[in-house]
């Protein structure tokens, strides 16, 4: 059953070891890949799949081909390790991942005149800044660099004490695992076949897919699996392999939780508050305007988001603060650096021993985490303003408080469920900020430049604490990832803007409607910017009581969870995995519900070769599905278009579309 | 790995106690039941399910109901046995049989003259005959004893000679077989739950189905799998549990006879034959029409059935004579009753030898299969120009000495695949004795009469065949199956026209196009005979040299299979599998070839596994799959549509059918 024993003859390289040089040539090819196709994907539907997976698989391909090849010639010194390969991927996630959190697609490209120009508010010249790759790079250092120092201190805290998933993450390392344990034992060698066949499955699920979404609402993805209806409210089962993995990964009071939120939002309150149309908000508001209907879904969501984040931050923090002082009165030579108050650990198999232990040998030294966080903070207050006159210094120090409370909400909800809701905070930061500035000082381009801050950080918590489950599941030392991941953000720094700017010079039409790169998202942004200025006031009727309320009730909940016997505990739902679904829709929850279900009756039927054989089902499932996505994209990028559309429609519209059909011919 | 092991303590009753009283007051009921069905469906899409499984399991439900209920009150003498059940399912599978082969959505609707009002030619009265149940049921009474008669010397040839497989047949045995062994042992339970599992599945798979077919080309049975293209020619998997299962059963080579018949026909010939359009026939002839390209289809694949049916007929013969012959020199007291000079058996397993005992113990003796085959065609002959003056008594003669060779070809290829080709032995009929009795003699009416005079026969051949193959696995008494048939005959006879009486009286409407009951297949089939009526002149170029090589070449085919050693042999395709989906499209080979896929899959990973309960999969693929056209038939008898349309445009179609929706709100 134990993943180590495989490795239990191969020593765990110095950290020093695991960056080779090789590995830094690698990433740096994979980030500009990588980062075209990010890059393409923000500039067309602004839809950006996780590519943590890809970026595993083909370190692991092209160093393995290199590696083979000087083995041959007998010039190979030190062997591939899978530690080396987590570097890798580590350094590629945080190169890459800039290209979606530097907004190239959404507040950063919705600050440009092109822009301003479609939605004809507040467009004057205080409320605009032209992209141009001098000021973009430099604002991509002094922003990019803040969320990886904030990360280090909640490293320890996600993954030792609170044991959370990461279903991505998890997925990784086993892939990673698989691939360095070939001649390991019998076990693992299943696993690693069972996890490939999944994953072959899992791939051509996803190319069979393809082959049917010739146009938006055509396909799988839209397939009105519990009636058309349902459909409406987002509530089908969309035959995603990823989400139906994640849900196998996940622990069962999680999914249960999710689709319990998809049922309270989209079920019961969203048709409710849909009822109210004319009454609590204008009846004629577009769907996409947080003056409506979105408004609720968005800012009730971060409600319960931020009350379940900040009980836990509190949590933490009341604990470590006590250890502190415990420690402080028995003198100070036991003084601990973290605290370690934690849960008493259950039984401790061999594998959470010895990965323990190695995750807890090559410590960051605290005061790099904090000290860093205050200089980089520092340089933002002074630098940030000379690049966006609206954006005061006392705006980004605000921002800079609180932002580690929100880093630590959304590493702790994409622990539990997978998703990063990083544009969504953006989006509070966008309102906030905006509403506070005001219309008559360059409060849209305060908001959305506050838009960039908040994202940089809060994006990079998820996705490197991901990347930190993938290191402490594959025995890499924290400190080389931590020295990987500040490489890739300099890289990123300057390959995102770099690609951005490659783009931006050579399509003219770019950011206009109906050409090749539309950049929804940038007027999305710079939309919600103009509506952020006119401050809450402007939110729909009863929005503001709604969210204390439901920030209330997800204090509350947490409090009832640590109160009552663990026994009765595990059945109360978790706030934060009922919050996701409130703005995307409930059809993820379904999908990691049928996740859960077949794991419950694989179970059921056979609980040793379940346990053993699940997480490398799971990790097949979304590892075949996030490998697609390379192919999808250079499909995309070669205006290869699928076919044939699989469309769902009424039976009357049916009727009607057929008349139309054959009045063609 | 036996079945009847699990039945070693169950006597089988003599065959007087198999025909109980309930079991025919509940094939009663169920007769009726199922003919409105397939009544219904003859009368809007013509498209009728086989429900051989729905009989069996209703069968089993009401007689154990009714033991359940006597056994209570402890007066209940004779328990309810197997054979019973498949008695009942026999006489009512030869019942509502009727509904379907008395051509009441077919050809003798289309003698009334509603619908020759609607094709305009050659609607002269000789050439009309207005339904009226007194001679809808004589008509019944005579054409529809011979079927059963001709099926009696085929029994034996075909179950216990030729070993065929009977794929739905089987999936009822399998099932009556599961039912009646629950107290069996540990295997036998396991196969029924095995069984019970996959025919919930595939019952809920045909259900999900429903939901997507609101209009025709809607729904996964027209999900173009390998893409448009292949889909428009009938390449694509259909996702039919029935097939599939079907495939499962089915011998590898049948499959890939299958396949490579679809591939020979649609994916080569019938595009080289289109390309020849306005050379061959005319460009403007419809799609339906035997003129074209569809002449081709039709006579083509006859010829090859014919030609494979021919030669095995003539097979058969020849032993038969043979033995026959040398019987007589050794001396008239050892004369066999029937050949036995039947290939040597190999390995006799215990269930086969006790089937096989069970049998041939009560015979039918070949006097009574003969003498009725003789005394019902006499009938007819003087009975059948009464009703329908211009269908001659030697056009009928002509017909009962073809019969039986159409029979056996019919049951063969039945036996092999499962498709029932007896409306295509009809439009042969109606073909060549319309041509016969030519324009001025009334020859529209002849074909048509002499299509339910052949169709007749040749459907009784297949169904009853399928049923005597239950009767084989079930040990069922030949005798008491063969009397529950005539009994089921005798009241299908009249079930079936008083109930389409009901209809036609009911409706004022019925056969009009638009209405709720078009009967589309009642124009369709007097269409032909008007056009049969012009002869073979009229068949498209090269047709008639086409068909003559084909019939040729299923003969070589058949010659060089019986000269060259087995081990060759098993590897040369069978004509009459290849010839089925000549008309058809190769969907169905397509299912059939995955479930091959699965089941050699299978083997390959666990072989003791896939041969103990690959039957029992497969046959719940195909009873889940029958059973849920009952509920499918009851919700289309209450006008309950499915609401949504799962429809495949192609990528341009798609944009100018998104426009047209958006134009629409």
């Amino acid at each position: 059953m134990s993943v180590e024993w495989a490795f239990e003859g191969q020593r765990v390289p110095p950290w020093r070891e695991q960056l080779t040089a090789r590995a830094l040539v690698v990433s740096f090819f994979l980030s500009v890949m990588f980062s075209v196709i990010v890059m393409k994907l923000n500039l067309t539907t602004g839809i950006i799949p996780s590519l943590n997976v890809a970026a595993g698989l083909l370190g692991f391909f092209f160093v393995k081909l290199w590696t083979k090849a000087l083995e041959q010639t007998g010039l190979l010194r030190t062997p591939f390790t899978r530690q080396e390969n987590t570097v890798i991927q580590t350094c590629v996630v945080a190169a890459y991942g800039l290209a979606f959190s530097g907004g190239f697609g959404s507040y950063l490209f919705g600050m440009s005149s092109k822009i301003a120009a479609k939605t004809t508010e507040e467009d004057t010249s205080q409320n605009i800044k032209e992209p141009s790759l001098g000021w973009m790079i430099a604002f991509m250092f002094v922003v990019s660099f803040i969320g990886l120092f904030s990360v280090v201190p909640l490293r320890k805290i996600m993954i030792i004490d609170y044991k959370l998933i990461y279903p991505s993450g998890t997925a990784t390392a086993y892939l990673i695992n698989g691939f360095h344990t070939l001649n390991g034992e019998k076990l693992a060698k299943k696993q690693v076949w069972m996890l490939g066949k999944c994953f072959i499955g899992s791939f051509f699920w996803g190319f069979f897919q393809w082959f049917y979404t010739a146009a938006d609402g055509c396909g799988f993805a839209s397939f009105p699996t519990l009636g058309l209806k349902a459909y409406e409210n987002r509530f089908y089962f969309d035959f995603s392999a990823t989400y139906v993995g994640v849900g196998m990964i996940c622990p069962y009071l999680v999914n249960v939780s999710v689709l319990l939120g998809g049922i309270l939002s989209w079920g019961i309150m969203w048709p409710l508050i849909n009822n109210q149309k004319g009454h609590w908000y204008p009846a004629d508001t577009p769907p996409s305007s947080l003056h409506g209907l979105n408004g609720y879904k968005v800012f009730i969501g971060i409600a319960i988001i931020l009350g379940d984040g900040l009980y836990n931050f509190v949590k933490v923090l009341h604990r470590t603060i006590a250890t502190f002082v415990a420690a402080a009165r028995q003198g100070p030579s036991t003084l601990p650096v973290t605290d370690d108050d934690s849960p008493a650990p259950a039984i401790v198999s061999y594998d959470d021993e010895k990965r323990t232990q190695v995750f807890l040998k090559d410590q960051i030294p605290q005061w790099v985490a904090y000290g860093g966080y205050v200089s980089v903070a520092i340089i933002s207050i002074i630098t940030l303003p000379h690049i966006f006159p609206p954006l005061k210094w006392y705006f980004i120090l605000v921002a800079y408080i609180f932002a580690p409370v929100l880093a630590f909400c959304n590493a702790y909800g994409c622990g539990l469920t997978d998703w990063s809701l990083a544009s969504t905070y953006g989006k509070l930061a966008i309102f906030v900020i905006g509403a506070w500035a005001g219309a008559a000082h360059g409060g849209v381009l305060a908001g959305l430049a506050a838009c960039g801050v908040m994202m940089n950080i809060v994006s990079t918590a998820s996705d490197l604490m991901q990347d930190f489950k993938t290191g402490y599941l594959t025995l890499a030392s924290p400190r080389s990832m931590f020295v990987s991941q500040i490489i890739g953000t300099a890289m990123g720094c300057v390959i995102a803007p770099s690609v951005f700017w490659l783009f931006f010079k050579a399509f003219k039409d770019i950011g206009e409607e109906g050409s090749q790169y539309p950049a929804p998202y940038a007027t999305i942004y710079r939309n919600m910017a103009i509506l952020g200025v006119d401050g809450f006031g402007s939110l729909p009727k009863h929005c503001l009581t709604l969210c204390f309320i439901f920030f209330a009730v997800a204090i509350m909940i947490n409090l009832i969870k640590d109160l009552v016997s663990p026994k009765i505990a595990r059945f109360i739902p978790i706030p934060m995995a009922m919050a996701i679904p409130f703005y995307i829709g409930s059809y993820f929850a379904i999908d990691m519900f049928v996740g859960s279900v077949i794991l419950f009756i694989w179970e059921k039927i056979n609980k040793p070769k379940a346990d053993s054989f699940g997480p490398a089902v799971a990790s097949g499932l979304i590892c075949g599905d996030g490998i697609w996505t390379l192919p999808q994209a250079v499909l995309a990028l070669a205006q290869v278009k699928p076919p044939i559309c699989m469309k769902f429609l009424s039976r009357k519209m049916n009727d009607q579309v057929d008349t139309f059909i054959s009045s063609l011919s």
